[in-house]
């Protein structure tokens, strides 16, 4: 059956596509869009005024708050969470457990001592930093203009110095800058630790000017001793930078110094795991549907935009579609545990299921901004179900992109493995100003482009559900 | 004489008015303006691409950071300020010192503790908070919307508790926020500690979402005991205030506590001072122009906006117009000491020079944002002199209020005394996002917008200092 649709329930969207400056809205508003039958009915119960993500992520980030892998905090957000999801209604709700390495922040401070008056600096540890022990240490800065620069120094200008890589990150709407200029944070500590350097800091992998350093995870090679990594924010490297260029000549030629306290621990092997619920298909040999958020967040916020807010968006969209009727295929919802600090719950969940077949996997992991475009990675049987997704959330200001669909994170091992994946790619454009910060809290959330992405992840889901096996494995 | 000037040179200021989206701008753009000699010269001059300002607010940031009142880093901000004023060229360059009771901040740390996990919150002490003791203390809230719910409370309400007072300041262009809202700063300790408060916790006194508290100062009234005050940011208090609102019924009902450890010290009685530099008149029988701004800051941002602008727009004004012509009057430049801690820098002025003729006094002191409007305060031989003045500022960008003017808090006590006195209004849109945080850095001033500033204080400081006694006392 096929239904007509009057536009007039898109009323909210097309208010929010024009806030939100959306190049991509159409110029003429369509008059009707059609949809298939599970699809529209689902997709219009997200449209009344979806409530669903929002209260996940407010009651979440409010009676949990932080969430880091491997802690009590993490596992009272598991308990939290199958309680939720079962009270929801889903069927199978249950718990993943898997063990993972903990590392966890101590104190951190730091302060350019001299030759200015001593300054505090705004720092934060980098996930697996060593310790600098409680009195810390003092030494001399060398400072690289980006993380090139630093692999392309000698050692002579690093060894025995703490290097400072400065590299201011820019907004991009894809998110394509993290990648980029991420490497500072994700490789930057191995390399100055591999050329002899006491410690490092980087400007933060972030794009605002807020006196809120940006964490992150980063890794040291094998062999590699770990060193003292720390990231300041933007305004704090802006303040060294100006005093590293005074400090170039002269009486006070390179003795620009620093002082770190950075304390965090490494606990050895705990406890996380995964919670996973699911909406049972009508067809028991239908392959699933996976769809994937992470539960755990960094300490330093409450984990609203990440990831929070992904949970909301993929569950609400899974209520909504099982609330319109029983689809063909299962869907899977996975709260990946440990995401942060390494994807301990992806690799978990390949571990333990990566054999089984799946129709297709969709991550939502890049805050609650709106979806503005949508990327396939599907088998060529499935052409004409991509042209019916587009096609659905055109609509909703949505982009039809030409590149493969990356999947994300959690579902990464499933999609390198050969199953098939769509992005619904979110504006990431606001998104590095708050991600990994102590700013990563409700208020950032605007629900009205929270329920953009309901709508549109509930559209796209129950045509999914609903595919035939000719078109997805 | 009169020069006819053509509009060109403002190509900067409308290009600034328009990004600043200015509805005061004249719809239709001047084709000409006339000033008198003096000041069309220097405000020329200042247009040509003042970079005076800027250089202040950069180098005292970047070299001294913050200042805070009675302390070492002010004391050595005294120094850089004698030394920077003398190099510029200005005349009677001196220090006046004064005593004041110096307050300083120590650990500040805040968690909700129960009935939910315990969630870490941003926190930063109220100047003349007193300390909790290192271990801290732990109690139930007691909850109140705004200070007036706190001042209509019984006593029974708040004994024993932790007072929290949630009143989200909105912004205005004016700042007249602050006066209303700031009374749960200003006074919510004083009124708490009366009523038999343990400690108080107030949403910050800002308008932005970010996890960086705005301190400020609180006193208590004479034989009241200090109790421990800190301000939390606005996403942390809204937490709070969520964790408030689920726990008024149930098991859980009346049982939201909190635990503050806050370590500030009073050191007793130091030394602060003001600084004073002039540009001599040519007439020494005519009362001085006095301009005034603040040196000192608080200690958690690099002053910035606050004040080390308001240095840099006064002194950049000054030095324009010196350079121009000699003036009749002489100007007089105030970088008043200790203002954030309670104006002891203003005290200190008026009672060594109160009893001296001022002709006008005038104070910038709020932020770095554009001017928008001009008020006067001034006697009524000067209507002319005030016209002649709100001409030059229109093309400026400059409204003429209906109002009359303040003052400002270092030329109070005179303005008070009857010492006439001009604003120069600034946009107080964002300034309360910044105000008194860590986030007040250089990165936060707009370098056009500062500008604007120097044009337009150095037109109205041509036209002062070249006034006749008839127009002024």
């Amino acid at each position: 059956m096929k239904i007509l649709r009057t536009c007039t329930g898109l009323a909210g969207t097309a208010l929010l596509l024009a806030t939100a400056g959306a190049s991509a809205a159409p110029s003429e508003a369509p008059t009707a869009i059609i949809l298939s039958a599970p699809a529209s009915s689902a997709a219009a119960a997200a449209e009344q005024g979806d409530d669903i993500a929002w209260s996940i992520v407010e009651d979440l980030t409010t009676e949990i708050g932080p969430r880091m892998a491997g802690t009590e905090a993490e596992s009272a957000a598991r308990r939290w969470a199958m309680s939720r999801l079962k009270s929801m209604g889903f069927f199978n709700v249950r718990e993943e457990r898997f063990d993972m390495p903990v590392w966890v922040r101590g104190t951190e401070e730091a302060w350019l001592t001299d030759p200015f008056l001593p300054q505090k600096l705004t720092i934060a540890a980098l996930g697996n930093s060593a310790s600098t022990g409680p009195n810390g240490i003092e030494g001399t800065i060398a400072a690289f203009a980006s993380f090139d620069e630093l692999a392309a120094a000698s050692d002579d200008e690093v060894k025995g110095r703490i290097v400072f890589v400065d590299n201011q990150m820019e907004p991009t709407q894809d998110g394509s800058g993290y990648g980029y200029y991420g490497r500072g944070r994700f490789n930057g500590p191995n390399v100055a630790a591999k050329k002899g350097a006491k410690a490092i800091v980087i400007r933060s992998i972030g794009t605002d000017s807020h006196r809120n350093p940006h964490t992150g995870v980063t890794s040291f090679d094998a062999g590699v001793k770990p060193i003292p990594a720390g990231a300041l924010s933007n305004p704090d490297a802006d303040q060294l930078v100006r005093q590293w260029n005074r400090t170039q000549t002269g009486a006070a030629a390179d003795q620009l110094q620093i002082k770190l306290v950075l304390t965090p621990q490494n606990l050895g092997t705990k406890q996380s795991g995964n919670v996973i619920a699911e909406v049972p298909g009508s067809d028991p040999a239908a392959s699933p549907v996976i769809i994937a958020c992470h539960l755990d967040s960094w300490d330093l916020g409450t984990g609203a935009i990440d990831d929070a807010a992904g949970c909301g968006i993929i569950t609400a969209a899974a209520k909504h579609v099982m609330t319109a009727s029983q689809p063909r295929r299962t869907i899977r919802i996975l709260w990946a545990g440990a995401e942060e600090v390494g994807v301990f719950g992806g690799k978990a969940y390949f571990d333990a299921h990566g054999k089984e077949k799946h129709a297709v996997a969709l991550e939502s992991d890049f805050g609650a901004d709106r979806v503005w475009r949508i990327d396939f990675k599907l088998p060529d049987s499935a052409k004409a179900l991509s042209d019916r997704i587009a096609a659905a959330v055109m609509p909703f200001g949505v982009v039809r992109g030409r590149q493969p669909a990356n999947g994300g994170a959690d579902i990464g091992a499933l999609v390198q493995a050969g199953v098939p994946a769509i992005d619904l790619a979110q504006d990431g454009t606001r998104y590095f100003d708050i991600h990994h910060t102590p700013d990563d809290t409700l208020d950032k959330v605007d629900p009205a482009q929270l329920r953009q992405n309901v709508v549109v992840w509930t559209a796209v889901l129950a045509i999914l559900a609903n595919s035939s096996d000719s078109e997805l494995p």
